[in-house]
């Protein structure tokens, strides 16, 4: 199994470790000390060893931030975690706030007054620590990067080591362009503004360039390590050397000098004393920008390789059609064994996620899973990035909502797909909801724009039908995946947030939902591929958004009178391709099930 | 009139302006002069004395931005001026370009390369000079204040006297709070935010805050003055003293301190010298960040009255509803006298402009227009912000589309209002896209929407079905609109750049359009109110908007079968409530033409 199910360590070990930690922080005359979630690549996936806000809170989400003062202690979180958050930690330490940065000022503003706020300054980006810089009057509090990281002192020898993992070759079969080529454009990004170098830090970004795939954090295939590319000639990679296989050495030398980790920082000196204008992005560490230097031509913006890596090639949308249809065979096999084994009364939440975990590894080509798969019945479905334990799982039981959110990992390409299955009737309010939910999917889904439509141009379309009913989710609607790569990348988000352009090539997922606390949860999730504009008629060729994902949509839970005439052509038209797509490759058994899970709606 | 119908001044009067601008340029050894349309007071409304930008570039347009460098030169536009700007500038001396912001970097580094890039720092506001800030590398680009108004030098003699109006009480009655309490309110934000001092720029902030209104700007009234506003006592507010009566002083004698305007500058110096904190907002003069000096306490972010002013109180809606009950009568009684008179072949662009004034004069209530009417009909209807000239005004033709944008400024409420009328039969084309505009516009005021929707997030909805035919529209779908002030008043904005939340009380346009470059523009054009929340049945209570804007939509350009249920049902609601409101105020005749004209769709 790529995922377990132990139980969360107790956060009544929190206690003593807030306590030494409180006492490191009067050492170095600390009002307060703010611990981010993020590692020092601002990676969202962190190994065990940056695992430092669960280490000092209990939660173990993958977004938050904690700020401990010398009485008192906040964790920060976004609507994701609202449940997940306060159930994990010390209730008796620990206040659980809303959105980060908005609320960080007030509270320290309470608790704090004035004083000295320290942060490591490796795992804190330049990103955010300009955001907090802005935030906080100068006068009243000075940002303090620490010496050491204050956790990791607490951590002591218990901290697991840092990941070592062997790097692979992604060869061009499946990358779809030579890093050479790569290296080209990125460079050719730098000359354009103006920079001498950029350095990277987004384990993804280094992947995408190299053409490299790693296993340094779970479910995600990265390397961790950093690399400078400067205008002109071969990329520097720094990676211990052990990691690299002659093979792999072959693989990377016409664009890249291996160079030892603990050359980094002596290069970014370099850069700084020679003068040099560097490229630093919003994700880097903010110790980077420290290390080049007062440079006046050093300035923060976006990762050069960022909007290439989501722009995907030809090669990568293949592949990310062929995974799609192969996940899809094991969803939609999975689904069918589900609907039969419920009546049993002995599927619980572990079992099926076992289950849908043999299905994908029965397609012969599964890596890994993208996630730990999010399975929760009932209440369970209610926390948004719920995490089964044996502690928590419950049976599925008859008249309650099953959400199951769940990727896979294939060379060619990454999955992320989230059905809500009906166990027995449903409630009237649940296919109701239900259907707001996929009225807001269909419309995102049947969108048209023009360039220069951003993420959040697109958002409010998948919340409108709930908006109406005085509905919401407290989460976006859409994030990039990564082709073999981490299963949220940016830049594009459909959500509040999401700033960046969308454009042809680059994939999305398309996720409304709905959360009832302590009832149940919706959401539907697919995969979506930004198509190239096409002329339709108007002054302006339009984009739109090709369907990946494939697997039925539960029809017990459509409320059928609700859709108007496009939106129920729109699921009739979907079901007949999940059908025409996936019959061939699944048992006779299956494929009558899954002719009745995609019949027509009328 | 409150509007004139002269051509602008020759663009041939530019080329000597401009010689002269740079010869002052080589002397301040500046490789690039930065001109904003902004004055002093960033108001989107400026006296003629700072014309500046028209003056230079023969630009008439209400929002652009020069610079003007040894050899080459370039005007930034936003899309309501791509077809206006090339028509009135010199095109041997300007290039015409797209977005200020975005566009400025490449324009520069293409070329000016590097060098001294000089600013006016009083027409600089805070906001604009952070953004030129983080756009230019400081190692290639100086940003360089000059000592004098290099335009102003250009323009010598003939440049007019700054207006000096006299200031007028706006009552209770009208304003519906006190200014006192307004004051105290204002300040209660200052000290939450542990400022000492707030610094006033923005006219229609000082107006809304004292309760007075002026006449320092064509068809705005407001008054073109600065405050400081201290976290507790009075006011102050510099203005010279015999723009003010006996009795308008003791009315600003309980919140305010009258001072003669050449002492802010000293106040400026005496709160810097204290060490004072000072919350300056993004649209206040750099200038007076300036010579508040290097205060770590001085922190830019938004006006601690903008909000406040923006959120109507129950007197002002009442007054809102009131003034576009009697607007909606003079514009419906226009709308019915048109469609007899074009018959004739006698109207043309400038006798509607004069005709609608005069309906509007009749109402005996009128005090100014809103703006100057924009009156296009056929390719004229394309400029977005067209002003009819008598040099430029068409007849009305059968077979084309007429779109007149006008307001009134009444002193209980000021309105808005665009309607697009067929003369003649429309094309299966206009109607279509009429409808598609529509459609948007009743999309968004059908719109439910949660606490914490800003106007970003409603945007789309306006745009949805121009985008699925490949149409757009190159402007925002709505601005916020003053009581008794500024047609176009901030925070809030239905645009991509809308990120201020809505709140209950907020007055916006809802304004979707499309044109077709050199054949017809259109545009439909309500005012709304953003409603309380209420619960539905939901978990949250959800806003919405309530419809101040009374006049029938040209039902000769709706094709009926291109509406759904519920978009029919909304149009024939309106009808029925603007024919309800309005057929007392009307003429029997005229009251003949609402029937038909607000008759059911169907």
């Amino acid at each position: 199994m790529f995922q377990t199910f132990d139980p969360p360590s107790s956060t009544g070990a929190t206690a003593p470790r807030i306590a030494k930690l409180r006492d490191l922080m009067a050492k170095a005359k600390l009002d307060a000390l703010i611990i981010p979630r993020s590692d020092e690549y601002n990676n969202e996936y962190v190994p065990a060893c940056a695992e430092r806000l669960s280490y000092i809170t209990g939660f173990t989400g993958s977004a938050g931030l904690a700020v401990v003062a010398a009485k008192s202690a906040a964790l920060f979180v976004d609507g994701r975690y609202a449940v997940q958050a306060p159930a994990e930690v010390d209730g008796g330490i620990f206040e659980v706030k809303g959105m980060a940065h908005a609320d960080l000022k007030p509270w320290l503003i309470a608790h704090v007054k004035e004083g000295r706020i320290g942060f490591d300054p490796r795992t804190m980006s330049v990103g955010a620590f300009l955001q907090y810089r802005a935030l906080l009057p100068k006068a009243d509090f000075k940002l303090v990067p620490t010496r050491a990281n204050l956790v990791d002192r607490v951590w002591g020898r218990d901290r697991p080591a840092p990941p070592e993992g062997p790097v692979l070759i992604h060869p061009l079969s499946l990358a779809g362009q030579a890093s050479i080529d790569k290296l080209a454009a990125v460079q050719k990004q730098i000359r354009n503004l103006r920079f001498d170098a950029a350095v990277l830090t987004a384990p993804d970004n280094i992947c995408w360039l190299f053409n490299i795939r790693g296993c340094d954090v779970a479910h995600n295939p990265v390397v961790l390590a950093y690399a400078i590319v400067p205008v002109t000639g071969k990329a520097q990679l720094f990676l211990g050397a052990r990691r690299v296989t002659g093979e792999v050495k072959a693989w990377l030398a016409p664009v890249t000098k291996l160079k030892p980790p603990e050359t980094f920082e002596p290069a970014l000196k370099e850069l700084r004393d020679a003068g040099k204008a560097v490229q630093v992005g919003f994700g880097t560490s903010w110790w980077c920008e420290k290390a080049l230097g007062k440079s006046k031509r050093t300035v923060a913006g976006p990762d050069p390789c960022g909007e290439a890596k989501a722009i995907k090639n030809s090669t990568e949308i293949e592949g990310a059609r062929a995974a799609h249809r192969r996940d899809g065979v094991a969803v939609t096999r999975f689904l069918a064994w589900l609907d039969g084994a419920v009546d049993t009364g002995t599927v619980d939440e572990i079992t099926a996620v076992e289950k849908l975990e043999a299905f994908r590894r029965e397609t012969g080509a599964l890596k890994e899973i993208s996630f730990p798969t999010i399975s929760g019945s009932g209440p369970n479905g209610a926390i948004v990035h719920y995490r089964v334990t044996r502690a928590t799982t419950r049976r599925l039981k008859r008249g309650e909502l099953f959400l199951i959110d769940s990727g896979g990992q294939y060379e060619d390409g990454t999955t992320d797909i989230t059905r809500t299955i009906a166990i027995g009737a449903p409630s009237a309010e649940m296919r109701r909801r239900f259907t707001l939910v996929l009225k807001g999917m269909i419309s995102l889904s049947r969108a048209r724009f023009p360039a220069g439509t951003r993420g959040v141009d697109l958002d409010p379309l998948a919340r409108r039908a709930l908006w109406a009913e005085g509905l919401n989710y407290d989460h976006g609607t859409g994030h990039g995946v990564g082709s073999y790569l981490n299963v949220h990348e940016g830049p594009q988000s459909i959500s509040k947030a999401g700033i960046a352009e969308l454009k042809p090539g680059m994939i999305c997922s398309n996720e409304p939902g709905y959360y009832k606390n302590g009832a149940y949860g919706i959401r539907i999730e697919n995969l979506v591929l930004i198509t190239e504009p096409r002329d339709v008629g108007g002054d302006l060729p339009v984009m739109g958004f090709e369907t990946l994902t494939l697997a039925p949509i539960d029809r017990r839970l459509i409320a059928v009178e609700m859709l108007d005439a496009e939106e129920l052509a729109w699921a009739d038209a979907y079901h007949a391709r999940v059908r025409a797509e996936l019959s061939a490759d699944v048992s006779p058994g299956e494929r009558r099930w899954l002719e009745a899970a995609t019949s027509k709606l009328l």
